[in-house]
């Protein structure tokens, strides 16, 4: 019997979900052969089919990593200024959508979300794991007195996904959108939020 | 030979648009079959198919009557208050972002363009007819001095867009959003805009 390296496994499986998220990214999920994927990860087809026996099994696996990659960075946004933090979180999600492979890859799962009820749970998993980081944030900062009086953590959270999610949805059907334009204006939209109480 | 009647068939073929966009908001694209069409329009399958060949085309043709109400209402926001005609094109959409059956029907034709090259093209000149409401609306208050110096329409009406398709987003991703505390938010971005000078 072959013994089981979890390690190996684990490092074999991220193999994979990269070279899927590129394929994805480039041709779409249905223009994306396995047979491309497994060229992309330098791997056998049954090696691919052991790890992940279809191509919605790898769609679901890049939505549960993407969560789980917040939960794994929840300590590290609990620790530092959390202004700061804030502010490279929304850096983060503005260099994502100027990113027309990360837009294509996030326009593919929405897509298949729509039509999977498996992949819309996944999503809206995801989706308040993104959440809890930006109200997490946003509720330090107000605690540490970065926030006017009467501040209130969960709606300015909503505010700022609204921009943010508007930015990648304007990228997405407007070729003549600008998003450094938006950016600026997203970017004073959370220094007006987080002004100090004069 | 039977006599075309074109007015007859512009009515059949909104007697159907109406059936099917009401089955594509409920059931989703997928989930409707078309004898499903057929009872809501109270329709024969075969004088269904005469108009429509296939669901795709009904998808091509929801997509292109949204287009043609763009452009039939070009006129009249020509004139009148721009400023008004703003802000009542802004409640229009919001009510449509509060309505779960519109959010389904959006989605589902954004999951086909994603597919479907035919209805992203369509979804691409629905999107332009929008934008140059928006934008024309923006450019006459401006003109009539219903915004402060230095105003340019383009890129405001992109603000507005992204705000609009946002709480449209978070209303899809997020069950806990409220549309209401986001309209709010919205409208005070549209006063702000045209404030006019002091």
């Amino acid at each position: 019997m072959r013994k089981v390296d979890p390690e190996r496994q684990a490092a074999q499986r991220g193999r994979i979900l990269e070279a899927a998220a590129e394929c994805f990214a480039r041709r779409g999920f249905h223009g994306t052969s396995t047979a491309e994927i497994c060229a992309a990860a330098g791997m056998s087809p049954g090696n691919l089919f052991h790890y992940y026996p279809s191509k919605e099994a790898l769609i679901e696996a890049l939505v549960d990593a993407d969560r789980q990659a917040w939960a794994g960075r929840r300590r590290s946004l609990e620790e530092g200024d959390a202004a700061s933090l804030l502010g490279n979180l929304v850096e983060e999600e503005l260099a994502r959508i100027s990113d027309p492979g990360y837009r294509r890859l996030a326009m593919e799962v929405l897509a298949e979300s729509v039509r999977n009820p498996r992949i819309a749970e996944r999503v809206a998993r995801d989706e308040t794991a993104r959440k809890e980081a930006f109200v997490g944030l946003l509720r330090r900062a107000a605690k540490r007195g970065q926030a006017p009086a009467g501040f209130q953590a969960a709606p300015s959270a909503d505010w700022l996904l609204l921009l943010l999610d508007g930015a990648f949805s304007r990228a997405v059907v407007d070729p003549a959108f600008k998003p450094r334009a938006c950016a600026r204006r997203i970017r004073a939209a959370v220094a007006a939020m987080l002004k100090e109480v004069p």
